[in-house]
Parts: structure tokens; C-alpha cells; sequence
């Protein structure tokens, strides 16, 4: 090991402390603190979100980077060190080129524009949010235009969540699911639907979180190396591949929330728990690619989460644990969660209709940023397309365009990754079961920790190291396709819906 | 506002910031972090008390420290402030008369000495914790020294957890009450002891935690400004008066275990609540003094919720929360909880009994200190006290001498404080009567808020602002003495056992 690289791994160590107290400061606010607590909490996040940007920033870790990425040294590191190295000079270089002026107008925007957003919303008017939208698309193109200069604004913003992907191949593979899928929606929706009154009855708090224990257990969540809370909404995070934390929110009369929220969120936290440790706490530590990580969480969710053979051999157990549940059958069951309904909020959707939220936004955020659509024609647009795909039209704002938060920060370029998880879902799927016979089967037996080691032997244990379409490519062998996901799909839905 | 005293508030800020976050690291290793982030969190344990202890010791916060102490400058302090800079500016003195290498002894003595001490108690073997006890007292006779040069290294011990407190005073007021107390022990432990069985009666831990909430929510708990969480042992922390936390643990066969440490982490985590928010930040933004901390746990745990009229109003909350205790009557209940035995282990200690396990502790601290005891002699001495006392012999030095892990770490000098709390509780509770009434007489009605307002304006705003002696002068008008709780264990007991 090299003097330089020494130093640099000290500084690392530093820098993480910092990112991780914050981590910390998060898990608490959503979890244990009371409300008052909010503002002293906020100011330590400050506190300690600059004092990491001061490192991160320095000519120290500048000097390191620069040393680092000359040949004679890259060459005394493994493939991971190189990686994180370059990455890291490279990320450097790209905030550097953001006057500091610039990242102050953003942070301050960002912040006005969440406030504006939770007015808007909660009076239903999209006018409210309008200019602040504009706002934020306008510093979003500029901040493209610094990190990403000579790259098409939409596609550098896809890089952002999923690296190296871009609108070509978004456009490709979103447009082979729509083709599929649209008239497979149409069936589906025209077909007779369950009844679904018995999944309201009441389930306590304290039920439900014994479920959730068991879920967890049972796909495969190591409790020595994890813990979960109870928050608004649920959501994963993680100190190391030690650390993992999982949160949970029990509505007493729809159990089937924290149900599919916790195996949900398992898939993330399992991720997680199974990155190789050695990259414990550098920039490949944890999976920083959201098409990548949501495909694990949709994969326990979806695949495996609604299909029989999953229940088959636990739902004793469930009934067991939910008293409410003692006169509901699997069949019953299996088919609740397998509901399709077009309805308007996208975090409420079936895994169906879900394709169509995501590909409703992809499209609107090309039409942002490639066609310079204005802001005043968005909301009669996202009511357009929400007639075409789901043949329902929003009453209201709120339940139209601005239902979700990420455009208020600037996250553009996010929502695509959601969708892409389910297609990579769709290759993963076709892929173990060639390598271990078919799914249900090895659910039927209960032997799911076997679909979990595959898993984690092709996928978790490599953190970031991989970008989304290496992985994609080694453990699946082609290039990325939809067409796994509309067999999956079509498969499943004509056998439930009698079609 | 001078413009040192500002620069000297940001840096106190600073400061602040990487204490609170131990606070938080702290919290959560007890209440929620899995096992294996064990070694992450001490590493950001070390890596925040280190930045801490730098930015405590730099020459930058001396040169403010010394130029506060000016005549000028504090002149234009508010009383609150002139104490603060004071003491700060003593207590860097102090520290720095510590040369660095002691410091490095003096924490790796610890670490070595607490393993020891885990060790010896496993085993309940005193030899393997000797040669570290001898030790520590080694080290602790030298740190007062430097600390505390010119003191009697026991007086300079007391200090350290009850500022201005002494042997002196601590000599008379514990002879009072051994003097009173002895006899009535005696008589207590010939009557008839009441019938327990019913007390190991299986109440869930969830239902435990309900009875626990409306408790705290009973005796004054602000929910907004504070939260409960699980761990090995109760506790109460604070990060400001605006967020402090307590903690339980569910003994499901041991229901009294819980509720006794409800009120009793209540009375310590309202006292925090109610300190003037302006104090917040600062050195005496939270209580410091040991005895008067304890005094407010003690004083909601025993006074308050140990008395019949406390439990009038809501003893039939409290069957409706725990089933099991349907059976049982209210006289029952008060019977049990005052329930006199001579046990061996202190936390496990009734009111009565309590105070004998601190006198013992303190002869010894004095024996060692003061007469130069030595090591080997100790485990007799403790067993021959408690003979004398409690009328009991241990059978091995777990249930001994090694039983508390105080002299591990060298905090010699705490044990008296609790014993203080309780002796100050009888003054407080006389001058509470003289005041608004009969406290029995307040309780029954459910008027409970009337003596948690009348602890908070004469005692909890203050903080760490007045010395132990001055909050007992101020607010009893006379000098600390046992006599109170003398006659309040006198009554109660003679009532309860029908002497």
C-alpha cells in the first residue's frame, strides 16, 4: 500500500463519519424523535452536512485524487480501488465545475420550491407550484450543463440515478412493455374483479409488526445485522453492510400495507446485508444505482411477495399472527394481491398499472426537457396520458400532477429507475430459472433462501461496483430488454384473470 | 453583546454539536442499533469524543475563556452567563493540569479495569478485579490531585457529582438518618410481610409499554418534547429541554419493574423538560448535580408513587391496561410496593432498605480514601456491613461486593448521591405541604400537575445554575438534613405495617 494511499483511506474514514452521523440524524428524526426535537436535529444536520462538504471539497482530498489516478498508483490498487478513485476524481471535477453562487441558488430554490409543492398540494393548485417548477427546471439545466457538459440534459439526468443509462435504451424497452402491455390492461381491467371488503378488517399495530418480524426472517433480512422502526412512510438505510435499518408504517384497517411494505423494504435492506464487507464504507459500499436497488426490493415485493408458491407454506403463519385473517383463504388472498385497478396514485398502484404511472412521467420529464413543453400545458398533459393509459382522468391537482414530491427538488430523471427494477426483475426472473428451475417450485418448499444466495452471490455482494448494464449484462448475458417482463406479466395476469 | 462573548456562543455551539451527536450514538446503540453496528458506532464514538475533547482543549476556547473572566466583560453578562464562563474557565484549569500521559493511563486503566470487573462478576471472583480496583484507586487519588490540589481527595470526589457537597455534611446527615432508620428496619423486618405471588402474574410487554405511556403522560411528560424507547436497562437522556428521552425494559413476570421505572425515568426526564429553554446549549442546560437529579426520579418514584392517594385516580387505568391485574386489589397493590425486604442487590431495593446499600458504599469510599484500607480487606467489610445493616451475608462477592459497576470506571464519590436525592425529597415534600397542602390530598383529587408545576418553578428551571446547597437554601430555607425523611419513613411505615 502506497504513503499517498494510505493518507487517502485516513481521510475516507474521516469524510464517512460525517456522511454516516447524518445518516443517523435521519433514522432518529423519522423514527424516535419527538416533534419538538425537529429544529435542534435540523441544525446538527447542517452542521454536519457542511462539514462534510468542506472535505469533500478540500485541496487535501484534491491532492490524493489527482496522485491516486496517475498510472504508476492505480496500478498498486485492485479493480474496486481503481474504480472508486476514478469515480471519485470524476464526481469531484463535476461539482467543482458548479460556481459556488450557482449551488447556493439551488439549495435555496430546492427548499422554496418543497414549501410551495406541500401548499400546492394540499390546496390542489397546480398554479401555486407552477413558477417554482420552472425554477427548478431551469437551474436543473444549468446544473447539467455544468456537471455533464456536451451531454443532452434528459440523459445526463438519467446518469445521475442510473449510471451509464440513457433515453435510447429507455425509450426502446419502455416502448416494448407499453406495446405489450396496454392491450393486456385492457383485458384485465374488463374482466371481473375480486371483492375486496374482508382486507379492511382490523389488524392491531403490535400484529402487524410480528409479521413484518416473521416476513423478514422468512426472505432472508439477518436481524444480528439490522433492525427495523416505524416511521410515515416506510423506507431502508444503511450505516454498513452491518447496519441496516428497515421502517414500517401499520395502518390498523389496511394490513395489506405493511405487509408488502415490509418485504418491500427487506429486499432493500437484503441488498444491503449482502454487499461484499471489504467495501464497507467506500463509494462502492452500497448500491448507489436506484434502477439496480429498486429491482431487489420489487423483486421480493412482486415476484416472489405475489405469487402462491411464496404463501404456500406460510400463511398459516399469517393467519396465526393476524386473528383477521383466520377467515380469509389463500386463494382469497392471492387474489387481493393481485388486484389491478387503475387508479390515480402511483405509490398505491398494483404492479401493473404501475408500468404506466412511470411511463407517464418518463415521457412528460423528455417532453420537459427535450421538447420544451411549458410548464401551464403539464397538467392537461398528465391528465391526457392518464386517460390514455388507465381510462381515468384526475378530479383534481393533487391527485394529477402533483402527487409526488421528486420534481419539487429537482430529482428529474428518477421515476424511470422504479420501472426499470421491475424490467431487470422480469431478466433476473428468466435467468434463475434457468440456473435453479422454476420459482415456484423452490417457494412451494420453502427453500426461498436459495432464489436469496443467488441473489446475493450475482447481484448484492457488489455494491456499485458494477454499473446497472455490467450487471446486467454478466448475470443475464444480453443486453437489457422488456420482453421477460411482458411473459412474466402475461403468464401471471391471463391465469389470474381467467383471460 | 461584546463581540468575544459572540465568537465564544458559536464556538460553545460547535462544541455542542459534537456532544449531542454522542448523545444520539449513545441512544441508539441502546434502543436500536442491531449487534454487529456495534463497532461501527464505537469507532464514531471515538472519532466525535475526540473532536470534541480538541475543540474543548484548544487554545482558541481559552483565549475567549480568559478574556470573559475579565472584570469588563463580565460586567456585561447576565448572571446565568457569569457562572457558565466561570465554571468553564475552572474546569479547562482543571483538566489541564492533567498531564497527557496520566490521561491516556487513566482511560486505558478503565477499559482494562471494566473488562476485569465484567469478568470477576461472571465468575464472582473478587481476585481478578483486585489487582485493577487497586488501581483505580491508585489513578483517582492521582487525578484529584491535579484536579484538585489541596483537597482531601474524597471531598474532591463528592464534588465531582454533587458540587460543594462534603463529607462533613454527608457524615452528619447520614448519621441522622442511620440513627432513626436502624430501629425501625428492625421493627419492619419482625411484622408480617404481605403475600407477593400475585406479582409475577405474565403481563405482555405491549401492554406494559401502554401502561408506561399514560403513566409518563399522568405525572407531566410532554410527549411533544420528548420519547420512549427499549433497552437492556432503563435510562433517560436530553439533547435539550425540547427533546428528552427515556427508556424501559419488560420484565413480562416482573410488571412492578416497569412501572417503578416509568415515574422513576419521568422525574428525571421532566426535570430536563422543564429547564428554561434560554439555558439550552449551555453548561447549565441540563442538571449536572447527581443528588438533586436523583432527587426528582426518587421523588415521582417513591414520595409520589409509592403513596396510596397516587395510585386513587387511576388505579382502575391500570387494571384495564394490565389484565393480570384485575385480581388484585388497590390495598394489595399499595401493600406490595411498599413491601420491606433485605435483599442483597441495590437496584432491586425498596425505599427502606436503599438507604443502608448507599451508607455501606460510602463508609467504604471513606475507608478507602480516608483510612487507606486496603484491596484484600474490602469483600469482609462489605459483608460484615451487611450484616449489620440488613442482617444478611452474601453468599459470594457477585451478590457482593462486585455487584455495582461504579469502582470499575473510578467513579468513587457517586454512590452517595442517591442517597442525598432521597434525604433532600423529605425536605422537598415537607416545604411542598407547607406550601400548597397536604401532597395526599392533591394526589387523590388527580391534581398531580400542581406538584410537577411546583418542582418545575422551584427546582427544574434552574437547571445546572445553582449549586445542590443553594437550590436546598433557596427553596427549603434551611440547611440540608435528614430529619424529614426521617419522619416521612417513620409514618409511612408505621401506617404500612401497622408498628
Amino acid at each position: 500500500m502506497s504513503e499517498v494511499f494510505e493518507k487517502f483511506q485516513k481521510y475516507l474514514q474521516r469524510v464517512r463519519q460525517y456522511g454516516q452521523i447524518q445518516t443517523l440524524l435521519y433514522w432518529d428524526m423519522k423514527t424516535g424523535m419527538p416533534k419538538e426535537g425537529f429544529e435542534g436535529h435540523s441544525e446538527a444536520l447542517t452542521f454536519f452536512s457542511t462539514e462534510q462538504f468542506k472535505l469533500e471539497t478540500a485541496p487535501e482530498l484534491k491532492g490524493y485524487l489527482e496522485e491516486l489516478n496517475k498510472k504508476e498508483e492505480l496500478d498498486l490498487l485492485d479493480a474496486d480501488w481503481q474504480f472508486i478513485v476514478r469515480r471519485m476524481k470524476r464526481d469531484l471535477e463535476r461539482n467543482e465545475r458548479m460556481p459556488e453562487a450557482f449551488v447556493a441558488e439551488l439549495v435555496q430554490a430546492q427548499a422554496e420550491s418543497g414549501k410551495a409543492w406541500e401548499e400546492a398540494k394540499g390546496a390542489s393548485d397546480f398554479s401555486i407550484f407552477a413558477p417554482h417548477l420552472e425554477k427548478m427546471i431551469d437551474l436543473t439545466k444549468k446544473k447539467c450543463g455544468y456537471t455533464h457538459p456536451g451531454v443532452e440534459v434528459y440523459d445526463a439526468l438519467l446518469d445521475q440515478y442510473e449510471e451509464g443509462m440513457d433515453s435510447q435504451t429507455i425509450d426502446r424497452i419502455f416502448g416494448e412493455l407499453k406495446e405489450a402491455l396496454l392491450p393486456l390492461l385492457k383485458k384485465i381491467l374488463a374482466a371481473r374483479q375480486p371483492d375486496d371488503r374482508k382486507f379492511s378488517a382490523f389488524c392491531s399495530a403490535d400484529d402487524q409488526s410480528k409479521l413484518q418480524k416473521f416476513l423478514l426472517s422468512y426472505i432472508g433480512f439477518d436481524w444480528s445485522r439490522g433492525a427495523a422502526g416505524e416511521s410515515e412512510h416506510p423506507f431502508t438505510l444503511n450505516f454498513s453492510s452491518k447496519d441496516v435499518r428497515v421502517t414500517n408504517h401499520y395502518y390498523e384497517n389496511s394490513p395489506l400495507f405493511a405487509i408488502f411494505s415490509a418485504i418491500h423494504e427487506g429486499g432493500h435492506a437484503i441488498f444491503e446485508q449482502n454487499v461484499n464487507p471489504k467495501l464497507d464504507g467506500t463509494a462502492a459500499g452500497s448500491c448507489r444505482y436506484m434502477g439496480i436497488h429498486e429491482s431487489q426490493s420489487r423483486f421480493y415485493e412482486n415476484v416472489l411477495g405475489r405469487s402462491l408458491a411464496f404463501w404456500e407454506p406460510i400463511y398459516g403463519d399469517v393467519q396465526k399472527l393476524l386473528p383477521a385473517f383466520s377467515d380469509i383463504t389463500l386463494e382469497e388472498f392471492y387474489r387481493e394481491i393481485n388486484h389491478v385497478k387503475n387508479s390515480f396514485i402511483r405509490t398505491e398502484a398494483d404492479e401493473v398499472t404501475y408500468c404506466f404511472h412511470v411511463m407517464l412521467r418518463y415521457e412528460m420529464e423528455k417532453a420537459i426537457f427535450r421538447d420544451g413543453v411549458k410548464v401551464e400545458e403539464l397538467p392537461a398533459m398528465w391528465n391526457e396520458k392518464m386517460q390514455e393509459y388507465l381510462q381515468i382522468t384526475p378530479a383534481n391537482d393533487a391527485e394529477g400532477i402533483l402527487q409526488d414530491m421528486h420534481w419539487s427538488d429537482g430529482s428529474f430523471g428518477y421515476f424511470p429507475s422504479y420501472l426499470l427494477g421491475s424490467i431487470y426483475d422480469g431478466m433476473f426472473l428468466e435467468q434463475i430459472e434457468k440456473e435453479l428451475g422454476p420459482v415456484d417450485g423452490i417457494l412451494r418448499s420453502g427453500r426461498i433462501m436459495e432464489i436469496t444466495g443467488w441473489l446475493g452471490e450475482k447481484i448484492h455482494r457488489y455494491g456499485s461496483s458494477r454499473l446497472p448494464k455490467e450487471v446486467i449484462a454478466q448475470v443475464c448475458g444480453r443486453e437489457v430488454t422488456a420482453q421477460p417482463l411482458v411473459d412474466y406479466f402475461t403468464k401471471k395476469y391471463t391465469d389470474v384473470y381467467g383471460l
